[in-house]
């Protein structure tokens, strides 16, 4: 039963809705380890005490050198050391990414790790990958960001033979800015089932098992698509209280308007998986709910069982090799 | 009263679509000149003939050298000949760009023309650029896109000193990409109304009057907001229709989920403007019903009637001058 580590102080509404999120999804399966300061009421729940804290706005890489024992950079020290078998935070992304480099490390051959995140479109999970960690990327980064998103697709997700597609500005090979143009050549050249490219158009509607992308576009694209939902859905009630008919209606369609919501909202897969690193890390966002932390505990538990580290550990060599890399 | 010259082969549904958004969209205040082959059935509107035709997968540059008389290069050329006042095509983006160019020539001072899409946001009308003229930008080229639509906004759109925001993936300055960063810094200095990054989750909330981007990253979120929008309405209609008491619920709310998507579909803001040229270009977009063809050529009209390009003549270099370039 995995035990997972806990930045109680992460997120914009740490550490309430964090500690309640961990109580939701303690269970047999799952044991949240909280690390967060001494005295914290954590409902029972084992504590991990940390005397520093890194703030949402801090620079990443010197608030992760700055506070060893942050709750943070603890939390993922705690999987390093073997006292947790994986960690979430809802704080910094940039000082979770710094804190999980230096802590966690890389699994040998990778570049960079990438913010893999599980798109619930219509056709089914979809994996973006990278959704934020490298705002800058070259090429050769993309490649090893699609062959780490289709071992997690075809291990972790149980999708066969996943198909690979390169977010782009056109379906034509030749369209694209420069990193994209190269990145596609590389990918062409895989091994992997790449399709070529994919318009955001599709995203939601289900363009690839696997859309590779730069952190900056991935990060740009996951917000839109969540931001738009949200706006989307707002705008719709809106106009429908604006008449009794409308209001009426509202009602009656309520519950699939919810479970259209609940389907959609990112608190429902709650987190991401930082991929490429030898151990198990989730991201999860900055405003998380107590819904989302306990998802994305239950993510990075799901993470321990399917041993999503291993599969990569062992797989990406071999896809390297392959291409020639 | 505005003559338009439209191209008659340009779009997915040309000729048939064309013509009829022409022949929807003629009126006391706007002349359609259709550009396309002898014969071709145009309703009564005038016809400027062309032999050749440009479709939709050709490379640009070579296409628009190859055919000086296709409809879409014909079409630009009646605006620089002052035989037509603004021209619109719905057909392959990267050529309407190279024979605007080529035909129209830029404006003194500008870098790169820049497409400019005005997104209905909640809080009112919010222009993109470069929404993907452009898929490779320096720092300087997002500069002066800046300036052009902020010189949009106030004198087309009549937005009292707008204010003007980055797009990147988070709202402080030191978050971005090394593009954005630079960006930032100029911006920063160009004495505009700059108000910082704007994250892409905001956008169709209403993330500022002007949301600066490069074309790649532009156009990415532009077609991410269209394709969330019509997938989740499709999903919702679907989630509806699942039960009795949805599909009730669905009728009632008929009459206010059409208003919505009226307002958001982008048939009805129809097309873009490609700025920085010396004459009013309309980019529609590549599968435009009738409806989107007709509101472009409105949209062209529009532009025409409030000398878009005079007033980006006028202002640009006293801009630029301010800011040091």
């Amino acid at each position: 039963m995995p035990r997972v580590a806990l930045d109680a102080l992460g997120g914009d509404r740490a550490p309430e809705e964090v500690v309640a999120g961990a109580l939701e999804a303690a269970s047999e399966t799952l044991t949240p380890v909280l690390v967060g300061p001494a005295g914290l009421d954590t409902g029972g729940l084992e504590l991990v005490e940390s005397t520093q804290e890194i703030r949402m706005d801090e620079k990443p890489a010197d608030a992760v050198r700055a506070k060893p024992d942050s709750s943070l950079v603890l939390a993922c020290r705690l999987v390093a050391e073997g006292r947790a078998d994986a960690v979430v935070s809802a704080g910094n992304t940039g000082a979770m990414l710094a804190a999980s480099l230096l802590e966690l490390r890389r699994l040998r051959g990778v570049y960079r790790p990438a913010i893999a995140v599980v798109i619930p479109s219509r056709r089914g999970p979809s994996v973006l990958i990278d959704a934020g960690a490298n705002a800058d990327a070259r090429p050769e980064h993309l490649l090893q960001f699609a062959y780490m998103g289709a071992i997690f697709a075809e291990d972790v997700l149980g999708c066969a033979d996943p198909s690979v597609r390169l977010l782009s500005i056109g379906e034509e090979p030749e369209k694209g800015n420069a990193l994209a143009l190269e990145a596609h050549a590389l990918l062409a050249a895989s091994g992997l089932r790449f399709e070529g490219n994919a318009e955001s158009r599709d995203l939601l509607h289900g363009a690839a098992d696997v859309v590779v992308t730069d952190g900056f576009t991935g990060n740009v694209s996951l917000k839109l698509l969540e931001g738009t939902i949200r706006t989307l859905l707002e705008a719709l009630r809106e106009e429908i209280g604006a008449t009794t008919r409308g209001k009426l209606g509202g009602l009656l369609i309520r519950p699939a308007a919810r479970a259209l919501r609940n389907r959609l909202d990112p608190d429902t897969y709650g987190g991401a998986y930082l991929l490429g690193l030898r151990g198990v890390a989730v991201i999860a966002h900055g405003n998380s709910s107590r819904t989302a932390i306990a998802n994305a505990l239950r993510l990075a538990a799901r993470g321990v069982e399917q041993d999503v580290v291993g599969h990569l550990a062992a797989r990406l060599p071999e896809r390297a090799a392959k291409a020639g890399v």
